[in-house]
């Protein structure tokens, strides 16, 4: 059975020694020292290592039951919410005001990836509940917060996101569930969504559903959506729920993987809701999420594979298999561990230097969040804008691949449920796809992001990451900036081909927007294992006791450079083959 | 639900007009007209598309279920084994002698391929039994051969390969399974297994179980192997099954896919046993199987591939989603189909490209193996011997990823079990592992077989390219000749990178491993594509009717030029680095 440790000491580096978030002006990060991170880190890594990860198969084997309409989730699961619950966890990040903590999102952030790690299909009941109880904080009247956050801060009530239906997903202008006005102000919502994780489930007392629906008469298409509070138990005045709502569950679907969340189909049936925000501003009440809600779906995809690494490589040490070919080194055992093999190594070093380098973008994005929410930086906003589809597209591709390249570590094992390796991969597969498919982060992307503000960010980003290789010209940091700034060359020619090309013809860019995607991702990996190489070294200059933490880190960053961004040249090259190969067809030719 | 149908003309364009098999002077391929060819492949294709495939999602969904010791499959599968047998279909390439219709290999590859993209988990059940015959064919006496062999190849016994233990896989010789010899020249076998696929079911009145053990007082480790005939039933004198063997399932294991297929724990518990081929020969009679069976494997992986692109097509073509942003394509509907994006696209051309030629090298392969049996042709042996790790690893690789990526074209819906997307993808898995996991292919290539002869197939491989690139210097064929040499430029580079470090220090080798073997595929299927895109040009300069299709090769030849061979590049870069990086950490520092 696979087991997890919470990777505290790596997350304190990050935080301390490669953002140095208690030096930073954001607001609120002065509280941010490393024995608090570090008190904080240890207790979370507690809860997702005892509590959360063994649940995880059972969660997985168990799945969620639907019987007259009320969803069973799997054993274990209503217990240790009521954990998370009672130790504030659910309240992290959460406004004081309605009884959260306050803290940064970066430090939520990080406890997000223990949780996540330790059992991603069970984060996801807070996790949507933090999202919906964002969409109120933003947008809500006074009257809404009042009576749906705290109960939301705290978790007593769980929320859930409602936009897709059966035949839209992407394309939300197609939406047919509408919203009919009453005379008392509030709306009758009726129509079918589907893909709501956490749609229903008997650990909670009241369901906040967050629904996207039209209100007949509007404009066309997607600018005539609005957003709605749909309560499963309609809200007393005294506080407490009441009448059941007209909204219940169609069915719940069987997935590939995240089995312990139930992925339900809800039918609302002249529901009664609450317009949350503008009339027709649905969407744009949907963005002002969007940055938290991408990167904590790229967290997921990161986190799954830091889980698979840890077992991968626990099994890669025990397991005797073969010997060395350079010479045996267990002699006196049968065989050698399966971790002297060179691709082997090679595997694992892939994995650790995916998740470690995902780690730190994760968590620098984490700051860029905080710095635009709570120093109302436009900047950071626009930056981390800008890096969001990269953080989600990239990181969870690249997590799945990596869960999966962790299950081939256990040969034939790996692909036998009882072990657990296929359970990391299977859950790892939905982060590609919700929260916006990783096509649809590659067109944000290139289609909208890169010449947000005139291109502001993008240019920003490059003038970053220039300067990061100018300040850090000297010898020791050479092999480390040398291929960093290759890689940003290729990142920077390829968004000179389009450019130059898309205009002309919009298909020239976006044939290329996946690989795009996926040479951004390696640029700002190499940017992060630069600033963890020169972290590691000013450590060392410093005299720093662990030196084998930080000689293992500069080996680390030496991996990614020699074995991992070489890829920027492929997806270069093939950006500028441009949109002729990929269009060339007639659809009824394929 | 996903549909199937069999791409009989790419077949017969691979086999006629690629490979010209009907012109071979391999014994036997003077039959194989194209009619011939082609009645066999549109028969075939219908017992795949109608009868196979219907049973793919009910296996995946009922698996099989163990019993009081039996094991019963699916519901359906026995009918459907039955139509199989009565077809004739499971002795399509076997001897004459023993009932087999005696069709050369390539053909039996062909209909493989249909079979395991309709149901893979199915097929896998006379699949194995082919194995044993083949094992038995090559290895047994003249008794051994008429006792099991007719059986077999009609598939009213099927077969299984025992080598799997529960502490060894890939190292075989910590192998504790014995096989005690008697007086009367039988041997007791006992041990467990573990994996074996087919192990125990219903759909046959015999299992003859082939089983590697140790006979005591043999010689250590992986040169005391023996092979064994371990049949469930004991054959009575007058060939019918008799007594009940001391060997029976000790579990099913529950697998991430491949469900119908019963994969078993066996228990040998003092089993009658018959010595197969020369005591202590084990490993070497399963060694004359393997380019076979490792062959078929990589056929699983591209099947796979094939049919979830074929789903992934008509979805693309079906769901309406967005608009096309140079233009609307479906301006009377809601939206246009998802094939007008751009990145759509680029998905469904990496599926088509890598299929197709998939497909040619496989059929090239299964040509190797026909000249190297039927005409004893030991440069076809050693050229194949040197590849089949390529086909294996490389195509199962490739066709997991592909079958992930046709599962991201449904988005949400290609996560939901009922879509059956991801049971491709699921069941893919399984071929990167089994059959020795890519990583141990990686290591045969490199460490074994390119030297293998004093090198001589990677040369004639070499040359072999650079005769066609010479052949075809016309300006027609430029745009396909121009990157193949550039593509086989870098094999050649990664090689003498080997040849130059891998003598101080093997692991210089070994650590490109995985990247040389992904190199080696991408030259292979450039090799192919630019044969495929000689044959079309010749056909169009011929006049052939069919312009369309041969068009949409050209245009598919161009696609993976531009968009896949490029990754040769970057596999030599990671090559190049050698060692150093990969090898760099004790594995305490990890």
């Amino acid at each position: 059975m696979p087991s997890y440790t919470a990777p505290t000491k790596d997350m304190q580096f990050v935080l301390h020694e490669v953002l140095k978030v208690s030096q930073s002006a954001t607001p609120g990060y002065d509280e941010l020292d490393a024995e608090f991170t570090g008190a904080v880190l240890d207790e979370a890594g507690k809860i997702a290592s005892e509590v959360l990860q063994p649940l995880n198969a059972v969660g997985d084997q168990q799945g969620c039951v639907l019987e007259n309409g009320v969803v069973r989730p799997p054993e274990g699961f209503k217990e240790a919410f009521d954990q998370l619950r009672d130790g504030g966890w659910t309240a992290l990040d959460c406004d004081p005001e309605y009884g959260g903590q306050g803290m940064p999102y970066v430090l939520a952030t990080a406890v997000g990836e223990q949780f996540s790690a330790a059992n991603m299909a069970f984060n996801m009941y807070p996790g949507l509940t933090h999202g919906a109880y964002s969409a109120i904080h933003a947008h809500g009247s006074d009257d809404q917060k009042a009576t749906y956050l705290p109960k939301m801060v705290s978790c007593e009530w769980t929320g859930t996101m409602n936009l897709t239906e059966p035949h839209c997903g992407t394309d939300l202008g197609l939406m047919r569930t509408k919203a009919v006005p009453q005379d008392d102000g509030t709306y009758k919502v009726s129509g079918q969504k589907i893909f709501i994780s956490a749609g229903e489930h008997n650990m909670s007392e009241n369901i906040i559903h967050l629904v996207l629906a039209k209100i007949p008469g509007g404009p066309e298409g997607i600018k005539g959506v609005s957003l709605f509070i749909v309560p499963k138990f309609i809200v007393n005045e005294d506080g407490t729920p009441g009448a059941r709502n007209g909204v219940s569950v169609g069915k719940i679907e069987e997935k590939m993987g995240i089995h312990g969340n139930s992925t339900c189909v809800m039918n609302y049936d002249e529901a009664t809701g609450y317009l949350l925000g503008e009339e027709h501003k649905g969407m744009r009440a949907m963005f002002t999420m969007m940055n938290e809600a991408r990167l904590g779906v790229g967290l997921q995809g990161y986190a799954q594979a830091e889980v698979a690494y840890q077992n991968a490589l626990e099994y890669a040490k025990d397991r005797l298999q073969g010997r060395d070919v350079t010479g045996d080194k267990n002699p006196d055992g049968p065989a050698d561990p399966l971790i002297v093999h060179p691709d082997i190594r090679r595997n694992l070093m892939d994995q650790k230097s995916f998740v470690e380098g995902a780690r730190a973008f994760t968590f620098w994005g984490a700051t860029m969040i905080d710095q635009a929410h709570r120093a109302e930086d436009k900047d950071a906003d626009g930056l981390i804008s800008l890096l969001t589809p990269v953080i989600k597209g990239f990181l969870t591709d690249k997590g799945f691949e990596m869960a999966t390249a962790a299950q081939q570590v256990y040969g034939g094992h790996g692909y036998i449920e009882e072990w657990g390796m296929s359970q990391f991969a299977r859950d790892a597969r939905i982060a590609m796809i919700y929260e916006g498919a990783n096509g649809v982060q590659a067109l944000d992307l290139v289609g909208r992001k890169l010449a947000q503000d005139g291109g502001k960010h993008v240019m920003a980003f490059f003038e970053m990451v220039k300067s990061f290789c100018k300040e850090n010209g000297d010898e020791d940091m050479a092999e480390f900036v040398t291929p960093l700034k290759a890689a940003s060359k290729d990142l920077q020619a390829a968004g000179m081909f389009f450019m130059q090309n898309g205009m002309k013809n919009p298909n020239h860019a976006l044939a290329g927007s996946y690989d795009f995607m996926h040479l951004f991702g390696h640029v700002c990996l190499g940017l992060m294992w630069a600033r963890m190489a020169k972290a590691a070294l000013s450590a060392l200059a410093e005299g720093a006791s662990d030196t084998g933490f930080y000689e293992t880190k500069l080996a680390t960053a030496r991996y990614y450079m020699a074995r991992q961004l070489p890829m920027t040249a492929t997806h270069l090259a093939r950006v500028e083959t441009g949109a002729d190969t990929v269009m060339a067809l007639d659809a009824a030719m394929f």
